[in-house]
């Protein structure tokens, strides 16, 4: 090929304009998103956008190389638990309830919700994100609402696929049922952290436990079954997720264990949303889950529950988490913290 | 050129080459958003996908050229009106409210919302839909509600610039303010008709008049300065606008008239939205002006105003409209009659 190119200098450098040429027509760039906040505008600016075809060959395919993509996921999200509990004015300890690992974030002042606890579900596509990693969102959520929060650490793969995390969350609530009545339960959490609490509901109805009295779904991983438009849609600019083709799919593969696809407690948007709580969804313009959030507010609309959908200009999958000092992100969890408090206290 | 290709062929050979390889990397293609309804995709593969490289040179220049391309774009549009008012069981009836066309439509049974009026603000990228063309969603609107409404055949570009529009819509609700006490009042539309809707809301606060009961942007033009996100992201990929080079940003700059672009009255999302009345907005996940929306959404819920977001599957701009009997259209405009039932009668 190299010799036969050599041969033909006329026909690589034919080939290049034709590359060259091409790029111009098709190779789009996107600006940055001129109306989202400067600071947002600033954090997008310094986020690398990876490449969307090279990302889709980035797949372990053993369980050991699960692991170590895993780790080292994992510990690229390294933060300072003293830094967070200070910001915060929280504590947070680890203990277990009925076998099941949890971090309980007890705010300072807990006046405002005496009566609430917040079940928050970390994500990280169904298998990052374990240990004090799955935290900070819960923490976050917690110190603004004065709510105590149990983050679940739920189990996950290649060692306990689908159902160890709907079975672990089934454990806890029922426990805490038990022991904490007359309490106001909310629970949701970001990304595969929405997928498992809108499955847990459904998982809940199913088991005939009493509902939750609020949802928060922070751009769900709603559906598994690589069916949303904006996968298609938003593939290469979303930033954080970058293409749903390779890692994402395969995670989804893993935690799914040959389970169908579009059982509800794994791909929620199939399941009858009747009687599920208050839920509150969140996204942004450029994020791979908007069709999933979207898809999930009509289900719940259809259904006839009350859903309050809310989309950011600009954001990538979750950004709105990953940006908290930007004006979207207080926006997001000062809304958020209104829709908690006003479910679980009144 | 030709020549020198002639003689150097293999240097056309690799340009082809090139060119092929190219396309494959960088020119994607959409699948049908399978998430949709059935009857939206359908409608969707029947609707012509226009090449929105092409289309960014489709600009009318002179006045001449601009009525010609508004009449043959209107024409293409035309409708069985006697249809329409069967099928919706309304009558249409052409008056004059000091010396603003409008067309006053009556639905059948009005004892749904006896005290009620909707302003129908239609769409058409401000220089479109006068005349009769603009009834089509305010009837469907007023058959589902009840609620005899006023369809304004506001003026229009090239004649009539801004403020001609604002100034018409202000004219008309003066005087059924006047003449209808006692009256709740709705106004609405879809793209520039949401546009024109939020607009005049900013128009009536500036001059003191109550503010109307209820407000539905449909995909609503809220910003004409070519800010949006995804103006950018969903180029190309949204059937109906395509793209907003050309045609859609002539249009915008040939009815501002050397206004400032930012004018609350022209692009109502740089307008300070406090006081607005509750908001029903609608989008689709292929929807050019889906950040317009969005924003608005932020910019109304920033100031205190209950707005109430939806976003479809796969829709390009204003498809729920046009695709009338898919399940998409159906569950939007039931929504949208609950919400204007709901502020205008109770």
């Amino acid at each position: 090929m190299i010799a036969f190119l050599k041969n033909n200098i006329s026909l690589l450098v034919g080939m290049l304009i034709g590359i060259a040429i091409c790029l111009v027509f098709f190779n789009k760039v996107y600006p940055l998103p001129a109306a989202a906040s400067s600071n947002a505008q600033q954090k997008i600016a310094e986020t690398s956008s990876p490449n969307a075809f090279l990302r889709k060959f980035l797949v372990p395919q053993t369980d050991s190389q699960w692991k170590t993509a895993i780790e080292k996921l994992d510990s690229a999200r390294d933060f300072d638990l003293d830094e967070l509990t200070q910001r915060l004015n929280i504590t947070i300890s680890n203990e277990s309830i009925n076998g099941v690992s949890v971090h309980r974030i007890t705010p300072a002042d807990t006046s405002p919700a005496t009566n609430a606890l917040f079940l928050y579900i970390h994500g990280g596509a169904y298998i990052l994100g374990g240990g004090i990693q799955g935290v900070v969102e819960g923490a976050l959520i917690s110190s603004l609402t004065g709510i105590e929060t149990i983050s679940i650490d739920y189990r996950m793969p290649p060692e306990h696929p689908f159902p160890a995390a709907i079975d672990d969350i089934e454990v806890v609530y029922r426990e805490l049922l038990k022991t904490k009545p007359n309490t106001k339960f909310g629970i949701g959490g970001t990304s595969a952290g929405g997928g498992l609490s809108a499955g847990s509901i459904h998982n809940f109805k199913t088991k005939g436990l009493p509902l939750p009295n609020a949802l928060y779904l922070g751009t769900p991983w709603t559906d598994v079954t690589k069916t949303s438009d904006t996968l298609y849609t938003l593939e290469g600019i979303d930033q954080v997720l970058v293409t749903y083709d390779g890692f994402l799919e395969a995670a989804a593969l893993l935690y799914a264990n040959e389970e169908d696809l579009k059982h509800p407690f794994i791909s929620p948007v199939y399941g009858d949303a009747s009687q599920f709580p208050p839920t509150y969804l969140v996204s942004g313009t450029r994020d791979l889950l908007l069709s999933d959030t979207v898809r999930m507010h009509r289900n719940l609309r259809q259904a006839g529950v009350e859903a309050d959908l809310n989309v950011y200009e600009g954001l990538s999958h979750a950004q709105y988490a990953f940006f908290y000092e930007s004006p979207e992100s207080k926006q997001h969890y000062s809304e958020l913290t209104a829709f908690l408090l006003k479910n679980l206290t009144q």
